[in-house]
């Protein structure tokens, strides 16, 4: 608890939006002192932002010469991010990072490479920006056992699916009006198809269930094929449509099973009223039950909250409390089983339904309803059958075996309906 | 981040339902050794529920002596559970416990004597149970100036007024019903009149401001006034009603206001879906913005993962990151000003409307509104005024003015109407 006598000599990389709020709180504060900054473009810094004489380098090895406590890493991406933060470790310079692909891909080896170097390594903003979930979940929770990992992890997902949800806009609507507001990128992928959600659900799970497993092994569906109707329907049941990334283990914690992607979330729901760039993680424990974090996921300001809090945790010494060990999983198994919404578009005529529920009883699903909301074409009349809790895989495949049917006009969709705790619908 | 070659040494003082939890959870865990534990009353051990031995005493020199790392203290109340603390911390030995009169009243001074000694007060179980909400503001927010404070912070309260809200039952019928049921002692008065709630907002102040203030300093207001007419009125406004603890600072960080006491809650928000034992706590930082964290308050397993985590952060010689100086501050202001709902219950004559006008013009309160449900005997007529922002002082005023005048058959209730983040109701 003692104060070190020197300021900490941090090093940063990386001069965007996050980058330029770190450096500006990091000069407020006294323990610490930034010393370099390494900017791969030109080194532009707003007049009169900062008062500290801080010092420019386009190299890595430069930057790492500053005789630095803390090297912050903002410059995103696996290459040469993964490089530099290893760089640093090995000369034992802790690290703070944003970096999610980094963490979900390499955590747990960089973990131990700073363990065996005698220094930190940081990520809190990694996951859920500004809301400091890691170090509830890894030093809050570490007495209890955790079973179920639940969460809006997408801010571009949640403020597509709210525009959808609120004024009937189409998804690419929603997504062109996103993208000319700054909250999607040119190249939407990373977001509506659960990539960056998917690495975020990666490091969660293997924080709270001590488990790592392959990021591209964890199922990650699009948000692209959700329609208005979508929604209608949605709300006749008592939902809404939210991207959710969910996460449980086996009681052995061994089996992992994870994924990404559009679901149906009860109205009713913590998770239905995450509104615009908002994030929230569910976590449940064995002995705690459920606790709920939630706050602004993006944004320069909330994720500098949480690098800085990082680089002051390591200022105060304060040593991190990451599991030491992790069970390395090579398969990941789909979502847990879960009731689901089938949307189908077909061109109308008799044996639709019977043809439906041959394939779906030959898979042991059982309908538990079929809905049609009137006032469509017979042309291209979208209805919906609500299942029984079922497994992923069965679903998907029983899925793929009505595409081949010859009535479709769209590609039918495949929804799971979260209702309660994540453990709940574990099979 | 290197593990101990030996096991922790822990002693319990304690064996209550949360005691009972504790030695179970520390009985699991392979870094931890619990070596003895101080019972009062006679020791009771369940049968077959531990296969460790443990030494009983009902000493707390014995317990101290023996050889303890930690000292874990779950007997509740003030004395003697202050002085043991202090005794254990003057022998080096680091403190883990779940009282929270003892942090409200004299956290500050025991953290600088466990900082002198060198070792650590943790005390993670002392607010909102099993939700880590200290370690997120202290650690996960550190970098952040913190500005407001809200929560709901005890669930007896919020099962009382759940229970009103869905049955229109009495004040009196649902507190007979937690009584029966166990959610509320024989003596509610800690509960009710929102000492347990003023103690934990306290802690949190000092932990989120640095600003520690005389617990009795901060206005603490009984929710037993509170009448099922109020749920009716409130819900003509969208609201309901919940126990809520709220306090702010001043941008010098000088000033605390604070307030514990029944409040209208708009029923879009988070604190009106908090529900029976759950506690929420929302914190706004000038940076990040607004975060929640909610979860089981109480019970026996929610808090002792709390206590256990705080014994393996030890364990893991992870060091807490409580901020090292406090600002004492000697008063306390009221609640922020905040739109405010006034119910009368008169008997019936004209001018009355005209008298509570003038009394609250002349404090310089403005009128939003009146409202009267139909169907009540002039003899025993409730009503409602309510205000727009203003000062809990001025409300307060006027509502003593008002009280001396001679229509009243009830007493005058002012409840403030929680709207929107603690800050934005800031004076």
């Amino acid at each position: 608890m003692t104060a070190r006598s020197a300021p900490l000599r941090v090093g940063l990389a990386g001069f965007g939006t996050v980058g330029r709020a770190v450096a500006r709180q990091l000069q407020r504060e006294t323990d610490v002192d930034l010393v370099a900054i390494l900017n791969r473009r030109a080194p532009i810094w707003p007049a009169g932002a900062v008062a500290d004489p801080v010092r420019w380098t386009d190299s890595i090895d430069d930057l790492l010469d500053f005789q630095l406590d803390v090297f912050v890493e903002l410059i995103g991406g696996r290459d040469p991010a993964t490089d530099w933060i290893r760089a640093a470790l090995r000369r034992g310079i802790s690290v703070v990072t944003a970096n999610k692909q980094v963490m979900a891909h390499d955590g747990p080896e960089l973990l131990a490479l700073a363990a065996e170097h005698g220094c930190q390594l940081r990520y809190e903003a990694s996951v859920a920006g500004g809301v400091p979930v890691l170090r509830a979940i890894g030093g809050g929770l570490a007495g209890d056992t955790l079973v179920g990992l639940r969460g809006i992890l997408n801010g571009t997902c949640n403020y597509i699916l709210s525009r959808m949800e609120q004024d009937g806009a189409s998804f690419s609507v929603a997504l062109e009006e996103a993208q000319r507001l700054g909250f999607a990128e040119a190249n939407p992928s990373q977001d509506i198809d659960g990539l960056d959600a998917r690495a975020k659900l990666a490091i969660l799970a293997f924080i709270g269930f001590h488990l790592h497993a392959p990021v591209d092994a964890i199922a990650a569906r699009s948000i692209a094929p959700v329609t208005p109707f979508d929604f209608t329907y949605a709300r006749r049941l008592g939902c809404t449509i939210r991207q959710v990334a969910s996460a449980s283990c086996d009681a052995s914690r061994r089996q992992l099973s994870a994924a990404v992607g559009p679901a149906l979330v009860s109205l009713d729901s913590p998770l239905a009223r995450v509104s615009g760039s908002e994030n929230l993680v569910t976590v449940t424990g064995e002995l705690g039950g459920e606790t709920t974090y939630g706050g602004r996921g993006a944004g320069g300001d909330p994720t500098a909250v949480a690098v800085v809090s990082d680089v002051l945790a390591i200022a105060r010494r304060a040593t991190a409390s990451t599991p030491r060990r992790f069970t390395a999983v090579g398969e990941v198994a789909d979502a847990s089983a879960a009731p689901y919404y089938l949307r189908f578009t077909v061109r109308d005529r008799p044996g639709i339904i019977a043809a439906l529920a041959a394939i779906l009883a030959a898979r042991d699903i059982n309908i538990d309803a079929i809905l049609q909301e009137p006032g469509f074409a017979s042309t291209a009349r979208p209805f919906v059958v609500t299942i029984d809790p079922a497994p992923a895989s069965a679903i998907h495949g029983a899925l793929d075996d009505i595409r081949a049917l010859d009535f479709h006009v769209a590609d039918p969709l495949a929804l799971p309906i979260v209702t309660a705790a994540v453990t709940e619908v574990v099979a």
